[in-house]
């Protein structure tokens, strides 16, 4: 998969050959072909591939708060996790975004973001519904909220690539901070330490 | 233009030769040549022509209220002025959000995108510092908050084209109501007509 990711970024979507991937690390095609039935074959494994590292990612101590989880998913997502190997968050973000566009005209592609826009908004809903259970956020429409969050994140990495804005990514964060978390706290709720301060 | 968007949609824009435009209007490829350097300029130009239909199509009343003014700019981006010919809102969208995604190879596609971002954002901005200025918004930060709702436009339009989430506007535009315009509203603001009474 790292080499199918080293060629598709050095040769882009449309002009990638089975050839340029087995030359990545010198498998035949043969064998590539093999495993995979064709290059768009090949491109939806790496596109689950790279959206695994991502949904996979995020590490919580037990007891995080809501708040406070809310905040590690919408930078994991704006930011990326660390990778060990030589492609970084921008990298694994352009080829992401550039096949999100193409996802259109490819019904397996589309399916493949779905069922991942569903995840990671999942995740957001589920922080946002535990937050309201727990008297922390207000009673807000759980997946539209998640949905708007979901979509800044995206709007934000989407302008950074293709724009060339670098603070994309920054900006969205103090606008979800000012408009979607501000507007979450409960002003009622009493922090259970200081609850315990005032009986 | 309109020949050329045809083309565009027929063929898509990795596909398409200066032969398919010309078939679309039976004009001779050496007089599109004569005009167009070529099938980049081409397309540069006909990323202007749409870009432009966008921007010149609000048409506003004089006193009409920042409030009014903001949702009229939002849903004509979000769900398109009326047109008269054969391609509507979403089929101009969507090779707009194609264009858009490949800037990143393009420069001069790159700057007529930051130009319309930069407009767009700007139109919104002056709504809301014209808000401000009148009571009628809180002092937020202008240029974060046009950032996010232009953002949250682009992303839902991204979302209806590539993963036919064809409620997408419709959610984007409850969200921006729920979250950034209720947000914007200046709570100790007193409506003209009010004043005049209670005095």
């Amino acid at each position: 998969m790292e080499a199918t990711f080293r060629a598709l970024s050095k040769h882009g979507y449309n002009d990638l050959r089975m050839r340029d991937i087995g030359e990545e690390f010198e498998m035949s095609r043969t064998l590539i072909h093999y495993h995979y039935d064709g290059r768009h074959d090949l491109i939806s494994a790496l596109l689950e591939y790279v959206i695994e590292q991502y949904e996979g990612s995020v590490e919580l101590d037990e007891g995080t708060d809501p708040v406070a989880e809310l905040d590690v998913r919408i930078d994991q997502c704006l930011f990326g996790p660390e990778f060990d190997n030589d492609f970084g968050h921008w990298e694994r973000m352009t080829v992401y975004h550039e096949l999100f566009s193409q996802a259109q005209h490819n019904e397996r592609h589309r399916e493949v973001f779905n069922r991942h826009y569903e995840t990671i908004r999942g995740s957001i809903e589920q922080v946002i519904e535990r937050g309201i259970e727990e008297g922390v956020f207000r009673d807000v429409n759980v997946t539209d909220t998640a949905q708007l969050v979901t979509d800044l994140i995206h709007a934000a990495r989407a302008r950074r690539i293709s724009l060339g804005h670098e603070d994309a990514p920054e900006q969205a964060r103090r606008g979800i901070d000012e408009f979607v978390v501000s507007a979450l706290l409960n002003p009622d709720y009493v922090l259970p330490s200081a609850m315990g301060r005032s009986q």
